[in-house]
């Protein structure tokens, strides 16, 4: 597969150099690292610091702005960042009020970003975390003991960041996002692989008539591969997982995200959404929020996910809440 | 290549039907057409009205919004919609001040929406128009006579609206078009073809380590077929024959837009702008406003385009302006 890259070593530090160059007066790149971070500083306010393996973007340099992130995290393709590189994200986000992290329930990072928590906190910076787990496909993943966290994590982002911005403790913005995390599920499915810079070879290998449901965002097993089906059947395939969490009930608002894993056309992710939304009707319950695009990714990956976020009141007004981040 | 569609021959109408059960309080669809119009209409304001073929989502459906587009007419895949539809969407848009036709210059579009904007003369109302040829890279086009309309589009699309949000006059809305359309240069290269829903086959072919300058967002032959280079390679060759114009100067302040034609990784797009934005300031050009990301895609087709636009304070403070477009 064809990339245009330089080298294969420089992809990230480039990719974050690309990002500041693109928004200078809004980010800036922490000296010896791949840190991307907001420019302003708003003294007092909870920061809030999300990161992983690169690969995913706009996830998660994209999501550095006001009403979102503070700071991000860059690692390695496919590869958590180290604690050092996380410490330097909380002690720049971090202006009195201290810091919550936002972990995608990967092992590496979770090891990682809670490693860098303690160092922090020896700092004398108070710092909280959630782990975001929606992907309902699988249990105890090649990367993940639990569930992993895939595109509901940026649900949690915004959350925290607006609620962040209103000046609210760390006690307040740490409740939310544990709301979120509680109240949000994904599924996702691919029709095929990417190649990660430098490794030359796919990521798996899928028929030509294949397509794999419950499949990570790094190329993780799914629940099932089979043959390829129609937008609507894979909707509804997407969709059922969800509901049989016992999350969403008649008459509940939702948020929806159709996310896009890299290479799959925002025309087909509008037709999945239009059997998405009709399926949700059918259910009782009622769309608020919609979001189609490319939020969660996966190299080149084809194929998509599916989130569904239960709103109440509080959660609704704070996705509604302006976002300078460039990738929302 | 695996698609995310029910039927060929309803992708189209699937998808517009998404996009409204996305944003059904904003936008909604014609009885009987596949036109997106604003469902909030303000009167006395100059209608703006663009479409196309379908498969170069966000474009156009994706820019109606407050602060964009009033109505978007969506074709075939890469086919352009017929006069009768681009008649519905100019009367939906009319409220009095008359409107603007921004067409990308193909040879069908510009017949079906001149033959759109007489039907609607008839009928009274007092159409402009506008015919984007930001295209660099070749004259008369397997579609097209003279240069071809790609991403630069989008930017005439954003500051006639903006200025028409404004109250101004059509004719005042059609001059600030039109200077867009002067000063706005594009160039674009592909590494892989894309396929058109129910064709089946790749709109071209390259070899493993090919990749094409030039080439259009149909597949349209380009200026050279050559050996694949790095990302920094391939910015020198995007911008060059832009520059060559001689419509940025040095001290000239910028709009730049790094555009992915839907397969690219939004990390490819983002270690090109940072060379592109290394370029720029030894060419003594000033980076006012960079957009990174999906505007003009070409169904699945990886590869990108650079689009550059001469900024003064009027075209900045329009680009700067505030807009609703769920695409941009």
């Amino acid at each position: 597969m064809k990339k245009l890259i330089n080298h294969p070593s420089d992809v990230v530090l480039e990719m974050v150099q690309g990002i500041v160059a693109a928004y200078p007066n809004e980010v800036e790149l922490l000296p010896d690292t791949t840190v991307i971070v907001r420019k302003q500083k708003t003294n007092g306010k909870v920061g809030i610091v999300s990161g992983g393996g690169s690969g995913h973007e706009p996830a998660h340099a994209g999501y550095v702005g006001k009403g979102m992130l503070d700071a991000a995290v860059a690692g390695e393709a496919f590869t958590s960042p180290g604690p050092d590189q996380v410490l330097e994200a909380i002690k720049a986000a971090d202006s009195g009020a201290g810091v919550l992290l936002v972990i995608k329930n990967y092992s590496g990072d979770v090891m990682n970003f809670e490693m860098a928590a303690e160092l922090a906190e020896a700092e004398g910076i108070t710092v909280e975390k959630v782990i975001v787990n929606d992907d309902v496909a699988v249990e105890d993943s090649t990367y993940t003991t639990g569930r992993r966290g895939i595109a509901g994590t940026i649900f949690v982002h915004k959350i925290a960041g607006a609620l962040a911005e209103t000046g609210a403790s760390l006690q307040e913005v740490h409740a939310a996002a544990e709301k979120v995390v509680q109240q949000v599920r994904s599924m996702g499915m691919a029709l095929s692989p990417c190649i990660v810079p430098g490794n030359g070879k796919p990521s798996f290998v899928l028929g030509d008539n294949e397509m794999e449901m419950g499949m990570g965002i790094h190329g993780e097993p799914g629940l099932e591969r089979e043959e390829l089906k129609s937008a609507d059947e894979v909707a509804e395939k997407l969709l059922q997982p969800i509901l049989e969490e016992g999350v969403f009930k008649t008459g509940d608002h939702v948020a929806v995200m159709v996310n896009g894993l890299g290479a799959t056309p925002l025309m087909e992710l509008y037709i999945v959404n239009r059997k998405i939304q009709e399926l949700l009707k059918e259910k009782g319950l009622h769309m608020t929020k919609t979001y189609v695009g490319n939020y969660m990714t996966a190299f080149e990956m084809a194929g998509c996910s599916l989130t569904l976020l239960r709103l109440d009141d509080q959660l609704y007004e704070l996705l509604q809440a302006p976002c300078d981040a460039p990738g929302f």
